[in-house]
């Protein structure tokens, strides 16, 4: 298996982080944003939706969107639970995180963190991405407030999904975590697992 | 089951598609944009995530996001593959669906159909939606121009997920769908299945 990974990109970091929770092996193929390895991976057609993460099976079939990998390296897994509604509401919580959360929390934090992007920075834009990012980390914290994982009484990928992005809200996104105490606590949590590798490692 | 559906929108529609195409029924609690329907399902909790559609199960439980409401109801039924890797695909289309169609040809079909939204629709925003529509929507007809359906040989979820803002994205985004051959025939398909419903019915 190779992983197509952006090493600066949340939504490929999830699909490094459930690897290594797995204790699972990929050949991880660097392809960070405007480099030569990006743009040659995308002309060789090894990035369908022209973005990573991609997951390339050892038959060459390539698979796109970071959550869909998680659903498929995770399914028969602990990560996946096995009722049919707390299923379903953990991929509530994973489409809302490519609907709402990364539209806002991944996006003010990448416009900060790339200089090629910084540019589109507007103090306007900025300020508006402020508000609906904390609105969206206030509809995780109504959650974790009072439990300890997003979907049912056990960790899933929806957890796996959305640390991606929040673990480094406050850094990157400069939003102010101080709010969020149940969000705190949840990337102790995470962070703590065995086997847990953070962004940079 | 009861499902609070906004009459006007694509994510609504394509779980009363889902439900026509299964004959299966569910009471529809119409929750247009900016009505006190709208404003009292949100003050009563019943939209977890603060937006329609959302699925009430007899017990009263909630199940927000569109896609995750066809996963749920659809488990099971031969829109779902059982190969892993092409349920995998599916769901691929499905984030994609969420991540980048809905946020360029949904919206710019928004803005130009919600009176309330049309301050919005600077001349800028609805040029820079129409390149990044038309490119999400050559995404799609890659794959259409010699496949019958998204993901496998059968058709998904993914279909009708896809289906859901794509079928109007002409009329009422103001995309050229004359460049997408691939993507009038499968429309083509999918209106002339046995129980389908439109938009407005």
């Amino acid at each position: 298996m190779k992983l197509y990974s952006m090493p600066s990109s949340g939504n490929s970091y999830k699909v490094r982080l459930l690897l290594a929770l797995l204790g699972r092996n990929a050949e991880i193929l660097d392809v960070e944003y405007q480099t030569d390895a990006l743009d040659r991976a995308k002309a060789d057609g090894r990035l369908p939706f022209g973005k990573a993460p991609v997951l390339e099976l050892d038959d060459g079939r390539l698979l796109p969107e970071s959550d869909a990998i998680l659903c498929f390296l995770g399914a028969g897994t602990d990560f996946v639970p096995t009722d049919p509604y707390v299923h379903a509401q953990m991929l509530s919580w994973m489409f809302w995180e490519q609907n709402q959360h990364e539209g806002t929390v991944a996006v003010r934090a990448a416009l900060s963190f790339y200089p090629q992007r910084r540019h589109l920075a507007t103090p306007e834009r900025m300020a508006e991405l402020l508000t609906s990012g904390h609105a969206n980390l206030q509809i995780m914290e109504n959650r974790l407030a009072d439990h300890d994982w997003l979907a049912g009484d056990n960790m899933t990928l929806a957890d796996i999904c959305l640390y991606g992005y929040t673990h480094t809200a406050g850094e990157r996104g400069g939003f102010d975590m101080s709010r969020f105490p149940g969000i705190n606590h949840w990337i102790q949590r995470i962070s703590a697992l065995p086997g847990y590798k953070g962004l940079n490692e």
